[in-house]
């Protein structure tokens, strides 16, 4: 069959399938950002975002990705003189420590994919007492590893250190009580575990980070400009993009309407079914079990069996899309995202195609087996 | 009657009506980013941007506002110690100054809103030998005043002086070729004159801009990257906002189907009608007259005429949408966009409603003598 990128079940790490509601939201003719009209749905979702991180903070939206949150961040908050310590345990963590060496002055901690940064390391670093900031990553992407947020965010709180942390594919779909755990600078993107569109930056920013902020080290992504506009008119101080606001609207209405903790318990009811799957087909995960994340599994390929025989053959011939790995890791494992809409009734098939799949490039697992584990757990 | 964001007449300087064609795109289900699908997308994207530039140029979209790309421009070309030149006779002016002050040794050449810089002035302070960057805006937004680029550029070549130039409102809408004019980086908005929605930037770049460029200045905005991976793999480094580089591209195909030069005619045409009409009707535009804009018409109030009674009145009792000024100068004059796929038929209805408006307001206006000037014009 030839792929049909309209009609195609869609189980990528992020971007995730959107809701027709939030398509028809986007689509509507242009309206000015500068009037009461917009201003109406700046307010609609600063109060959703609100909702969705459970904070009392200021929060913003960028127009720009993830990485324009994170980049935001670390460059609102850093100068050269800065001590920063970041944790890289994938792809995205990695890039949490390529900003903190590019605006401040990095320490990096390094665990290799799937494995948890050594918490020892990290208190002893920030004990020293002059970090700045802490930048991290929630939820890898990467790696299907979720790190130990809270663990972090009471060192920071100890050490009285600012936390940046990349929520991007956490909130939403694993539980982040911002408030709660004390995170300063809470980041995420558009088109993961809320499902709208890609495009945008969403952040909560503590009174504590806002006060340790310059001035005069960015302009596009200067957060305090940021804050003080939606504070003060529901506005942007630069033009927003227009329709993914308005999907973004309606995408947090869905949360809301969902209820963000039934949201949070469908994902892990998904990433537990996905989990025994993998397993009863005798394949392994990546990441250490305990911190295997409920928004992306990382299944490892068993030795000789390419990527592009099963990934290549689930989009091709039956019209499902789930990711492969990243660079350096390129081909050692596949990633099943399952955040934003996604339903049980849509990893069922990709398990299946997965199996003959498996079964076509010469690893053998009796049919049925991960399909069933998954309705045992049904 | 209520006014209708989904159904009015839409004159705004930008964000500007957006074709259904272009809507229909946009509001499609997800794809991956990193598919052929979408690496298809931006190759069809890099080809229609370099036909809109008029360039062999690299071509980039950032996935941010088109201050996002006059920020990339700045910030990837300036440290501290490199100077430059801003010209400043407008909000958008302005706003380069601020850039060129925030990341470089700055110089400001200001000229009152509506005014021609004194290009004696520039010449001189190039003639320094030292000035890394001269950064303008062609068309001012703010003031609907078009700057006179292409005797600038001429300086620039002779002076060896990298050229930014915004030409957010003047792209797609004014004759801007880029490499005949020897602009090396210059920047346009997805919702200007190619009636796309807001949220994108588009820039042309010089090999000269890019081989003066830094590494280490920017992240999310580094334009070096951007080109590499464009170049490389038809992809972009970060997520790029997915459902307007599908919008894009569609409204892009509509400006080469019309043809570019068709465009810049048409839009020439209504620009023309409409001065037409204010000088009918006994009103005065800001701009010297040989400077005004094509895009944007700012017309001044006379005394004692209060916007509210003007726009407040189209917008609310007939649901004409247009602009008005913006600080230091609010209440001053309005504005009319006639850029993107406006056409006649939408100015004409304009021009009536503000016969109308002004008469109400105490200026009195004889009915129909502005419509009679553009049916004189057509």
């Amino acid at each position: 069959m030839v792929f049909d990128p309209q009609d195609n079940i869609f189980m990528l790490a992020g971007p995730v399938k959107i809701h027709p509601r939030v398509l028809q939201a986007m689509a509507v003719p242009s309206i000015g950002h500068r009037s009461p009209e917009f201003s109406k749905v700046n307010e609609d979702i600063k109060n959703l975002t609100k909702y969705l991180f459970q904070t009392k903070n200021d929060v913003i939206v960028l127009s720009g990705s993830g990485t324009a949150g994170m980049d935001a961040a670390m460059s609102n908050l850093l100068k050269k003189k800065d001590k920063a310590l970041a944790i890289d345990n994938g792809k995205f963590g990695e890039r949490m420590g390529q900003l903190a060496k590019l605006y401040g002055d990095a320490t990096i901690i390094k665990a290799d994919w799937g494995k948890c940064p050594d918490i020892g390391k990290i208190e002893e670093t920030l004990s020293q007492g002059d970090i700045k900031v802490l930048a991290m990553t929630h939820n890898e992407t990467s790696t299907g590893f979720t790190n130990p947020a809270e663990e972090i965010a009471r060192l920071c709180k100890k050490y009285d250190t600012i936390m940046v942390m990349d929520g991007i594919t956490s909130v939403g779909g694993i539980d982040v009580p911002v408030d709660k755990w004390g995170i300063d600078i809470c980041i995420t993107g558009s088109q993961k575990c809320i499902a709208a569109p890609a495009g945008l930056a969403l952040m909560s920013i503590s009174q504590k980070a806002l006060n340790a902020m310059y001035d005069d080290t960015s302009y596009y992504l200067n957060i305090k400009k940021h804050v003080k506009k939606l504070r003060d008119d529901n506005q942007t101080p630069y033009t927003p993009a227009v329709p993914l606001h308005l999907a973004l609207r309606e995408a947090l209405t869905m949360v809301k309407e969902e209820g963000l903790q039934n949201r949070i318990k469908r994902i892990k009811n998904i990433a537990e079914a996905c989990r025994a799957a993998v397993e009863a087909m005798g394949l392994e995960i990546l990441p250490e079990k305990k911190y295997a994340s409920n928004t992306v599994t990382a299944i490892k390929y068993p030795p000789g069996i390419e990527d592009k025989d099963i990934r290549g053959v689930l989009k091709k011939q039956y019209g499902i899309v789930i990711a492969g790995s990243q660079a350096p890791h390129k081909g050692e494992f596949f990633r099943i995202g399952h955040m934003g809409n996604v339903q049980i009734r849509e990893l069922i098939p990709t398990i299946a195609a997965l199996e003959v799949a498996f079964n076509k490039a010469g690893f053998k697992i009796k049919n049925g087996a991960g399909v069933a584990a998954i309705e045992d757990y049904m």
